[in-house]
């Protein structure tokens, strides 16, 4: 196979599918979303089987338990993701969606429209239950999509694949309005991210690794999702039953999020108060407390952290501790070792509140309330694609807005400028 | 001079007066704006000088008559400068304003704040009064800038450089607020683009050749404007006045700017009717015509358009003409051809009008309006530092809001994630 040409093909065929998929009605979109969902339910046994192959082949080439915990789809997982397509369906659809439209002195009215952007390229690891959701997102949002998952879920990919494609021609869209790309070579990554002419954006969803190489070899946009070093500030003027219960859900309710939190600040005013029960809560937990001297004097078990302790997302059962002077330290020290994720201030202080809001420059900022809130269904956007961390395009949680773009209309009656 | 120690320097020195002017109040702001005005104008005989200085110089070293008009400060220029920074003043502060607030099931409130970017690098050619408007653009947006403007108006540049700290020191901002590079080597511009870490965002003002190469060697997001290949489509049902009308302002009011049409495209159904007269306008006003064999027939001066033809920007007195068979083909012509800058139907027809706003895939998209409008003080922006024809981030005239970007915000009362 040459896979220069095959890419080429694809790219090709997506962007032809994408003038189409850009001026479907709601209704074919929907149609086509809840026909996916019903071709996942009734090929269950098909896709059970292609996943029950591609893992004997992860086991046999030794994958890790995480990631067969991951590239296992169940029962239970396939009905879960038909209600994903469905819950997509039921979305608002963003296209067309006029704003801000206002009458100008010239007589002009002025106002933004809410478009696709064209063809969206995503690429993933092993987890096939991201195919339907990216496409799900995709086709909502109006873009033609090209999938390229992980090698390990080929099979599993091509079977979910097969129901898209089903609900798309239900639905009378183009087939090509999703593709997933069929061969695992590596160098079909290196063709999607470089052609301009075929794909508009690229969503890498996965770890640092894929992030950062798709980031340095893209000749188009990428959104993208770095790490999530995301900080709880205990303010001088903060609640402590609400810094405590803020603290346990954002630290320990899951390690291995993006938005867990990853370093804790302590005014120095209420280290001596509020500190002990909060390291006695952690530590019951099973984290270990990494800490500045002055913590580690109010909290024998904490270990010494280092300087790289703070600029580090763990995702592990440990959390570093800093005692500092107050709001000002506080933001200095976020924006200089936070990766600009998401960080909250615990504080009943307005004046305090406030400044954090405004000077702390991360993609979420919160008061009096848990890190792990920042995430597309708990913000609301319905379904997320990622989380970005630049401030470019989208920011913070990406759902279907983030797959749009906006252009400017003007309804005229004859105008002509002066 | 070490050029590459030299923009450390000025990178360093500007991410640093980035925090100040992010959290600067409104009215420190609007203070410096003020008192640059009123350096402009107290000032004004010294810009003169340094002005004569550098025309003197341009006219030893050849520079054609443009170029030498657009290099040139009178005393006019001078106080329409004065007062770009006042009017800058007077627009609202796009910094901090909260949107989208809404009450999640949670019980959390998650909205929108917009913030500054950081640091804007700004690349122009021998404007000196890009230098005033670039500046109080950045730092009412609360960034940080650093220009860069054409080697020919270097005294004329540092003459205005020197009132824009003026008014920086007597509002109590960093004078490193803006800064303009003092070296007329090119070096410059390939470290400007290419540091991440002091500078977030590239806006190349200038022509073809300047953004391109921007764009190619930029290591950080580039906000460019390409070029303005704008079309008029008189569709079937179009008023014939409001054609005549509309064609006569978008072509032939200003020949050189991004917004004039450069090409027409008439219903074949209304040619007949139509186009004798549209051509009799433009050949009056010595507009040379290239049109399709079926446009020739109708106008005999008339030259043939290559397909070269349509593609072209020509900045220039002609105009390609195609004649189409309707709304399809208009789209599909100018989703081809145009650079998805500006484009215009005029049409009576409302399902017409709706489908060219939606399907016409481009920064601004008219309906019965001169493509002379697209621009930021028509469109009510104020002012604006470019036109972007990029679907990512901004999109047409890029004003205030353009310069900013927008983070979450939640304010809660000690929710945590269930």
């Amino acid at each position: 196979m040459d896979i220069k040409n095959y890419m080429e093909g694809v790219g090709q065929a997506a962007r032809a599918a994408a003038a189409d998929v850009a001026k479907a009605s709601t209704a074919a979109k929907n149609k086509a979303l809840l026909s996916m969902a019903a071709a996942v339910r009734a090929r269950q046994a098909e896709l059970l089987a292609a996943n029950a192959a591609d893992l004997a082949q992860a086991r046999q080439d030794g994958l890790d338990a995480a990631m067969l915990d991951r590239l296992t789809l169940s029962a239970k997982g396939i009905e879960s993701m038909a209600q994903g397509l469905e819950q997509v369906a039921a979305l608002p659809d963003p296209v067309g969606e006029i704003t801000d439209l206002k009458r100008r002195p010239s007589g002009i009215q002025v106002g933004k429209m809410r478009v696709p952007i064209g063809v969206v390229g995503i690429i993933y690891e092993a987890r096939p239950n991201v195919t339907a959701d990216a496409a799900a997102l995709c086709l909502k949002s109006g873009n033609a999509a090209i999938l390229r998952g992980g090698k390990e879920a080929l099979r599993s990919n091509q079977a979910i694949a097969a129901c898209v494609r089903e609900g798309l021609k239900v639905a009378g869209l183009p087939e090509t309005s999703v593709q997933v790309i069929e061969t695992t070579d590596r160098e079909a990554v290196s063709h999607l991210v470089a052609m301009p002419k075929y794909v508009d954006v690229i969503v890498p969803r996965g770890g640092k690794g894929l992030i950062e190489r798709v980031s340095r070899d893209a000749r188009v946009p990428v959104i993208k999702h770095l790490d999530g070093n995301c900080h709880v500030y205990v303010d001088g003027d903060a609640d402590a039953a609400k810094a405590l219960k803020i603290i346990e859900n954002a630290k320990t309710q899951r390690l291995g999020t993006c938005n867990t939190a990853e370093s804790l600040l302590v005014a120095r005013s209420v280290a001596m108060a509020q500190l002990p029960a909060i390291a006695a809560m952690l530590i019951a937990k099973r984290i270990e407390i990494r800490g500045c001297a002055e913590t580690q004097a109010l909290v024998p078990q904490a270990k010494a952290a280092t300087e790289e302790d703070y600029y580090t997302e763990y995702l592990a059962a440990i959390i570093s501790v800093k005692i500092v002077a107050g709001v000002d330290e506080a933001i200095a020290h976020i924006n200089k070792y936070s990766s600009q994720h998401t960080d909250a201030i615990v504080t009943e202080n307005y004046t305090n509140a406030m400044r954090f809001l405004r000077e702390v420059d991360s993609a979420s900022v919160m008061v009096n309330a848990s890190t792990r809130f920042a995430d597309g269904f708990e913000f609301g956007l319905g379904a997320e694609i990622g989380i970005s961390t630049d401030k470019f395009h989208a920011r913070g949680p990406v759902g279907l807005e983030g797959l749009t773009s906006q252009k400017w209309i003007v309804l005229g009656d004859g105008e002509v400028r002066a």
